[in-house]
């Protein structure tokens, strides 16, 4: 099955993590403790948040971590890695902690959403893959959760497999996507793989393989009863497809029976026109029971404008600019190290510095807190502190923005929670993995908990996410020294 | 291994292929032969043309093609499928022709990439897989191709593993790449699977990993004495970075030993003026043959940008521009209905036609031939003729624009190619596929066949595709018929 659980994807990484796990293992820093953070930068579409996700596979990947023999000697062709090297690798397995928000989970840029603690040569050779499920599935996620928004309540489907970035890229983007909101997918195998149930009726091909599109709706409605979605704009909507269809329920309808889900799809034209003339024909023929699903090139901005300017539509298929995020289709999460473990498990936290401000890493071993006001169940702010910093509900805690410290704020009455868990300890799995409904209930609970100003499409208002006074100095410290240090 | 070639993906369908297959079942159509055509509409990015990709794995997927137990359970448990119909799926697999243009051919919008001739009930199911390969392949290697244009010779690297979307996002989306002119990958599975050569050398991490820069460089030079290339942005490049790797290229060639490839990689900042610095800082050391590698959100607009401003660059490392296409993510093919054939044999043309004229698919079983003149060698004009069509070198050659059919030009003194070739005959595959570097060579060589007029990033040179005669009468007849038709 082509699912990430079951195969060796190993080398699924960067060559230069291998380069740098040859030298890390010459020089013994392969066993340096280690502490790497994934963080974003900036919210896919300019939007005010992104919906974490990838976790899943990750957890297959590191499970499944090894070299076998063909990889060793694939490597050893290279000519370049050092035997002991290799001979190393043979025993490859991860033996260190991994701490990540749960799949669903909204997230801010420079929050960490995963912090992997492990000997250097682990950490370093996982990057790429967590970095690609994370970026991938974390794009659709939050793509679909976009326009599942904009749809205001109406079943929003994943249409895009034809159009997805390779194999991947369609199914486990479709179920990213139902983690985003989306209801159903078209891909089968999704369906089979995951249970996000699948969906879909007819293409244009079906109506030309029959002499008249009369025949054609006929025979699928007579075939499908449950699922009568007739595609109506194979000729012309309004003077064939439209008519045709009605034809078809009313005759059927007249012979007693009863459909269950019936209705039609259509995928051209203008839609906001369309669907309010399809919608009268339909009424006036008494089917006011018959749905309208539209497809063809949605995203959150069309489907916001449609519904604004009175569609009259039940349900959206949406494909290629959902399954690619077309109008932002990368997602720049970054892995970086925070810090190293001496010897005598003193951590050294690292950082990374950058002339361009926004690009300086937070340094050391940290965590997340979620500020909830206990009175609105709103999220009112994150913190990012030292991970062994305590918070406690029972007392006020000032936050303050880490560029303009001056402005402070005082929060009381709030519930916390830390939004990373501990999903491996010393290399055993220690997370239970929600299904897959369950995370989808998750990330709609989460999303209707924050401000409706951080969900706005365009200009939201900017959530806070805070660093705690210990990170804060901390990092200003290092900054300070990096100016006199000789590097 | 995570390539589709040993995995069954007969379920990576679209639901309604599944529903329709059904149908046709029912009705007795499953066995009637279908003709489907894929196409595209419009070239990614504005350009000129798109490079053919993703004929491999759909070569790997029609051998696979079968349903297993598992699935047939599954479907059954849909409760809309007959039994009969299931009982067909076990022994359910591709008996059909298929055709193509070899990977690599630059094709131009509205010819056909792939034409699938087959029972209807096997045509349909593979919609969803043959157009995921076609889309996902072509719009990488069609990038890459670009990106590999713009750069002018200097060699490109595909380095946007992290970024892509999904595990086959990376991984055959940097085969596509390479094919498209790319002449490495991070990607070290794409090496072990395809043999792209998998390069790269170090990230910030390894620097930060040393207690100082010169310590990171200094063991690096001497562990890859033959791939020493030093990242040197981690703390600042001109002040820290180029002098330590400068430092430690001139220590280690002191002691009489010499590198192989050397060089230093810069990964932020404005890589025109830092690698003019660079090159200037290493050549007055004496460090001539030392070469300058960038990386960090390039594509062809900013690599044309950099050259013409006179950036000191040997070779680049495109990222996620490239793995994701971000600027075109989305490679609009379709997969139309465009015959039928009779129980007699007779091949009944089928036409899909749409209010918009260019959605309007040109009907009946074709193929392409492309025109190459005999003096220059290039590439003149493409023409869409019927299947049973013949034209000859020997006679001049009338083409028409299918639009402005008063444009009328005569050929003479050129040879033709029929760019589709057969890829299964009666379900067995009769091609013999090229080797990958093969490929690679097929698309530079055909690629320069074009005229720069059509190989402009922008507003190119529209090239000629035009229909033949028999083809246009034929389109046109059928429209004007639907006018009439009941349907």
């Amino acid at each position: 099955m082509p699912t990430v659980a079951v195969q060796n994807l190993t080398l699924l990484t960067d060559f230069y993590e291998l380069t740098m796990g040859n030298g890390y293992f010459l020089n013994g820093f392969y066993k340096k403790q280690s502490y790497f953070d994934v963080f974003y930068r900036s919210v896919p579409d300019n939007g005010g948040f992104a919906i974490a996700c990838g976790l899943t596979d990750i957890i297959e990947y590191v499970k499944n971590l090894h070299f076998t023999e063909a990889d060793i000697e694939f490597l050893r062709g290279k000519g370049i890695f050092d035997e002991k090297f290799l001979k190393y690798l043979r025993k490859f397995k991860f033996t260190g902690d991994i701490y990540a928000v749960p799949e669903g989970t909204p997230v801010f840029p420079y929050e960490p959403i995963i912090t992997v603690k492990a000997p250097a040569a682990e950490a370093q050779l996982m990057e790429t893959f967590i970095l690609l499920c994370v970026n991938h599935q974390s794009c659709i996620a939050t793509k679909a959760n976009r326009i599942v928004r904009a749809a205001g309540g109406r079943p929003v489907m994943e249409f895009g497999s034809r159009r997805a970035q390779g194999v991947s890229g369609a199914v486990i983007g479709a179920r990213a996507a139902y983690i985003g909101g989306c209801v159903a997918t078209a891909c089968t195998l999704t369906d089979e793989l995951y249970g996000v149930p699948a969906a879909g009726t007819m293409a244009h091909s079906w109506v030309q393989m029959f002499d008249t599109e009369y025949e054609a709706f006929k025979f699928y409605a007579e075939t499908y009863p449950n699922n009568a979605v007739l595609l109506v704009d194979t000729y012309n909507t309004l003077k064939s497809g439209v008519p045709n269809a009605i034809r078809v329920f009313k005759e059927y309808l007249a012979t007693g029976k009863k459909f269950g889900n019936f209705g039609i799809r259509l995928d051209s034209g203008d839609l906001a026109y369309l669907t309010k003339k399809a919608r009268a024909m339909l009424d006036e023929a008494g089917l006011t029971d018959a749905k309208i699903v539209v497809s063809n090139s949605l995203d959150e901005y069309l489907i916001r404008d449609l519904l604004q300017q009175g569609a009259k539509i039940d349900s959206f298929g949406v494909g290629e600019r959902l399954i690619t995020s077309k109008s932002s289709p990368v997602f720049g999460g970054v892995y970086k190290l925070v810090a190293v473990e001496k010897e005598d498990g003193t951590i050294v936290p690292k950082i990374k510095i950058s002339e361009n401000t926004a690009k300086i890493t937070n340094p050391g071993f940290k965590k997340v807190y979620r500020f909830y006001d206990k009175k609105t169940g709103k999220a009112i702010a994150d913190e990012i502190c030292m991970r062994d910093e305590m918070v406690s509900e029972a007392l006020p805690h000032t936050i303050f923005d880490p560029e303009a410290t001056w402005k402070q704020r005082t929060l009381t009455d709030f519930r916390i929670r830390e939004l990373q868990v501990p999903i491996f300890k010393k290399g055993k799995l220690v997370y239970k993995q929600p299904g897959l409904k369950e995370l989808q209930e998750y990330c709609a609970r989460e999303v209707a908990g924050l401000w409706d100003e951080v969900k706005r499409f365009e200009n939201p208002h900017k959530y806070n996410v805070d660093l705690s006074k210990k990170l804060w100095t901390l990092k200003h410290d290092m900054l300070a020294q990096s100016g006199k240090k000789e590097i």
